[in-house]
C-alpha cells in the first residue's frame, strides 16, 4: 500500500519522512507496514537534549545545528513538547527560534505532540526515532522536557544524552530531577555568564563526584551561552568525541523490550470493545458496587 | 489465603491495612485476593494534593490533619514520591515532617514508592487508594508531585483536588505546569507573606479568567503560610464545601477504564516470557538489524 513512500523514504526524501512520520504519528491506515519496512542504521548517531523548561534547550539545540552543519551531513531534529493546553504556542515557539534552518536542505525539524501521554513523552517517539534512524541522517537530535521519568526513557533512546541545566538549577537538580544525574553523559550549564554559575558549577561538581554519584565515569561539565553561541562548538566537539556506540546498550535494551511488550499487549487487546469496558466502569461507578479487579477477571 | 487479613481490613485494622498495602505494592502471593474483595465506600473523600517540588505541599497536608482531626472521623494520607536515586531521603524528608500526627490512633500514614514508573505515579497508586476506601476513612488525603502527566490521573482518582504554588511558581505555571490549571479544584498560594505574593495571585486569577481558562465554573484561590497554619481552617473548609459527588466523574471513568484495560492487557501477557523478548531485542541490537514491530508481528 505504502511502497511508493517506503521507496522514497529510503532516498532519504524530505517529503516522503513528514508524510510517513503523520502516518506514523496518527496511526493511519498503513502505517504498521511502513514500520514494518524500517532498517535500523547504526551510523547516525542519536543525540538527546533534556532539562528543565526554560534551560534554554532549543537554542543550544538551533547551535548545535549550526555546528554540525560544518561537516558535511545531515541532521533531523526531533522536538518532543509537553501536552498542555499552551502546547500550540510552545511549539510555534521552538520553531520561531529555530527558523534559521528550518529552509536548510540538509536540515528536517518536526515537533511532536504527546497528546496527553503518560510521562510526558510522545507515545511515538520511539517509532519515529527509528524512522529517522532508517532515512539516512547523519545526526538525530531529540529535544524533550526532563520532567518526572521521560528522560530516562529519552537516554535509552539516545546514542548520548546531553542535560541543560541553568545556574537557577539548583533546587531542580537537588530534589525531582535526580533521574537527570543518573542519565547525563555531559552536563551544560547554560546561561553560564549569570553570576551564580560560578557557584552552581561547584554544587553541580561535587554531586558529580564519585562518592556520592556512584558512577564510573567521568561527566564532562561545559558552559554555554546558548544565545551567543559561546561554548556550543566545545559541546558538540565533546559530543562527537564522547559518544560510543554500545554505551548505553543496556538501557536501550531494557527500554525496547518494554516498547515490545507494550506493542504486544496492544495487539492482544485489539478485540476488547474499550467502549463496553467504560460502559461497565460507569455502570459500576453509578451502582457503586464497582471493583475493576473483578470487573477484569470476570470480563466476557 | 487472605480471608483472615479481608476480616481484619474491614474492621479498620491499621496494621492489617498496612499488610494489605505491602502485598499490593509488591504484588506478593494473593494480592489478587485482596483487591478483589475491596468494597468501595464513596462516603470517603477522597483529596488529592499536588503541586510542584518545593511549594510546601506536605506541610499543609500536615496542617490539613489537624484540621480534620477537629471532627469525628479518621484521616489517611497517602504520599507518592518519584522515583528517585534520593527518593529514600525524600520519604524521611515527609516523615519527620509529618511525625506529629504518626501515633495518631485515628491517623494512618503511608509513603509509596513510584520505582520507575512512567509519570510519577506509583503504579500501585490506584490499587491502595482503592483499598483506603474499602477501610471506613472518611477522608483520603492523596499527595503527589505535580510533574508531567500525574496530576491528572490525581485529579480523576480523587473527588476534589487543591493544587498548591508558590508565589515562584510562576514560570511554571506558564510553560510546563499548564496540566494543574485543567485540574485544580482549589489553588493554594503557599507562602504568601513572600512580597511577590500579590502580584503572582492577580497573574494567577488572569490566567483563571473564563476567556483563558474555558472554565465554566469559579476555582477559589487560597493564600496560606503553612509553616505557621495560617489558611488551614480556610482550606479545609473549602474542601468541605467545594466537594461534590460526581463532580469529576467523567476524568474518573476514563482513568479506571484505562486502569482496567491496562489490568486486561497484563492478564493477557501473562504468558509472554518477557526475558525471551529481551534476549531477542538484545540479538536484534548487536546484528544491526533490530526492528521490534516485526519481532512483535512475528513473535511466536
Amino acid at each position: 500500500m505504502h511502497e511508493q513512500l517506503i521507496k522514497h523514504l529510503r532516498t532519504g526524501d524530505a517529503r516522503a519522512l513528514a508524510r510517513a512520520i503523520s502516518f506514523v504519528e496518527n496511526e493511519a491506515s498503513g502505517y504498521d507496514e511502513i514500520l514494518l519496512s524500517l532498517r535500523r542504521d547504526s551510523s547516525a548517531t542519536v543525540i538527546g537534549v533534556t532539562g528543565p523548561p526554560g534551560a534554554g534547550k532549543s537554542t543550544i539545540v538551533d547551535g548545535m545545528i549550526g555546528e554540525l552543519l560544518k561537516e558535511q551531513g545531515r541532521i533531523a531534529v526531533l522536538c518532543v513538547d509537553p501536552s498542555s493546553p499552551f502546547n500550540l504556542g510552545a511549539v510555534l515557539g521552538d520553531r520561531i527560534r529555530m527558523s534559521e534552518w528550518y529552509t536548510h536542505p540538509n536540515v528536517f525539524i518536526r515537533s511532536l505532540a504527546t497528546r496527553g501521554s503518560v510521562g510526558g513523552l510522545s507515545p511515538k517517539i520511539i517509532e519515529v526515532t527509528d524512522l529517522l534512524r532508517s532515512c539516512g541522517f547523519d545526526n538525530i537530535i531529540v529535544e524533550t522536557v526532563g520532567v518526572g521519568q521521560s528522560e530516562i526513557e529519552i537516554a535509552a533512546l539516545a546514542d548520548i544524552t546531553v542535560v541543560v541545566l541553568v545556574p537557577e538549577s539548583g533546587d531542580e537538580v537537588q530534589t525531582m530531577k535526580a533521574g537527570l544525574m543518573e542519565i547525563a553523559d555531559i552536563f551544560v550549564i547554560n546561561k553560564s555568564d549569570r553570576p551564580d554559575a560560578d557557584l552552581f558549577e561547584k554544587n553541580l561538581q561535587l554531586l558529580l563526584a564519585p562518592a556520592f554519584g556512584k558512577r564510573s565515569r567521568e561527566v564532562p561539565v561545559i558552559r554555554t551561552i546558548a544565545t551567543e553561541k559561546k561554548g556550543i562548538p566545545e559541546l558538540v566537539h565533546r559530543i562527537k568525541n564522547d559518544v560510543r556506540p554500545g554505551v548505553n546498550e543496556e538501557r536501550r535494551i531494557a527500554l525496547l523490550t518494554e516498547k515490545a511488550w507494550q506493542l504486544m499487549a496492544k495487539q492482544r487487546m485489539r478485540e476488547v470493545d474499550k467502549l463496553e469496558l467504560r460502559r461497565r466502569v460507569e455502570k459500576g461507578l453509578q451502582n457503586h458496587n464497582l471493583n475493576i479487579y473483578s470487573l477484569v477477571a470476570d470480563y466476557k
